[in-house]
């Protein structure tokens, strides 16, 4: 086993508590156009890629979504988002986890399914330099499961894959984090409960950054 | 043992699909008072009492709240909780649920940390007749974890307490309903997990009402 010596980190649960907001600006856009969906239905798919989370919905409506009606429903999501949740807050411990990751020279990237400028809020809140690596929805393919925002952001890290951690709250973190090759850690700062995401391949489980920020010798990680 | 005979309904997040809203309007009541909390720590908290969810933001804040204070967060969570959610949507199979276990003549209850008039939108929702049991807040001295919502709703079904399931979505609707001596199954449409449930106590855990109805016979419900 090769030595880990990077962290790649999720945004939206991990680093910034917007989970809540994402979920129920979900179930009102659906709602509103005529598509009542259970809220932790949503929850559970938060963190997926957004064509995914379109193909689960049409699941759910035992019918598939056109590709318009899945981009009305995406925009006024995002509507209902920025009227919902003015400020993005960072998650405990997240600012003070990258500045001390910073300070410590330890390789870190942040990996979101998310898309600019939609994330820029977030990013701006956490206090991210402009150098920090932030590989984003528009840089690759395909979204989490897929492992591809981790690769790249691996890549951009210049470190091997197997020298990775991710770091994540959602099911979707960890499978994304198995099928790169990685490591990963749950946080329960999304919502997901321990059991959860140890089931899904979670190495270790903390409560949020902070705990996480806390425990970094135990992973191996400083020197 | 003796015959279960009586199910034990809890509302929020087991028959209506309000646990999401009750999370931001309690997180957007808070940060309005300068008190930001992170989403999960208040979604892990829903189904409590007021004042022992009150105990808990204090916990988290490492102050106590002044009696006023914690009104008026409760009074503010009222009203954005009624703006955020015009209208309560029954979960999945909740409606039917009820109806049949009215047909089949199975004993059954609604007991909620909820108080009226907040919860009267809900009931309507689910088109709960005037004579079925419903035990709220203002009719107990304590709420859940504490039994006394599940002990009073058996006594007004003239039932014992271990002739009752107690059917919730929380860990304290399961922890209240092990301290009442009753059998507990969860349902996983408020957003906890499986394994948490079943580590809280459930019996049995079932995706939603419309699963649960589905097996009444496995619970040894149906004649």
């Amino acid at each position: 086993m090769r030595r880990v010596r990077a962290l790649i980190l999720d945004l939206d649960g991990t680093l910034v508590d917007t989970v809540y907001a994402h979920v129920f600006a979900w179930q009102r856009a659906l709602a509103e156009a005529a598509m009542p969906i259970d809220g932790w239905r949503i929850h559970r798919r938060m963190g997926m890629s957004g064509g995914l989370f379109t193909r689960a919905v049409a699941r759910e409506l035992g019918r598939p979504l056109a590709p318009e009606e899945a981009e009305a429903i995406q925009a006024r999501h995002g509507e209902l988002f920025g009227e919902l949740l003015s400020e993005r807050r960072p998650l405990p411990g997240a600012v003070e986890l990258l500045a001390e990751l910073r300070e410590a020279g330890v390789a870190h990237g942040i990996a979101t399914s998310g898309r600019r400028p939609e994330i820029d809020a977030s990013l701006a809140a956490l206090g991210v330099s402009a150098d920090t690596v932030v590989v984003e929805r528009g840089d690759v393919l395909r979204a989490k499961p897929e492992p591809d925002l981790f690769i790249a952001c691996s890549e951009r890290l210049d470190v091997l894959p197997d020298e990775c951690y991710v770091i994540g709250d959602a099911v979707w973190d960890l499978l994304a984090a198995r099928r790169a090759r990685m490591l990963s850690v749950g946080l329960l700062s999304g919502g997901y409960g321990e059991d959860e995401l140890t089931r899904a391949g979670a190495f270790r489980v903390y409560r949020d950054a902070e705990e996480l920020r806390h425990s970094l010798d135990e992973l191996g990680l400083l020197p």
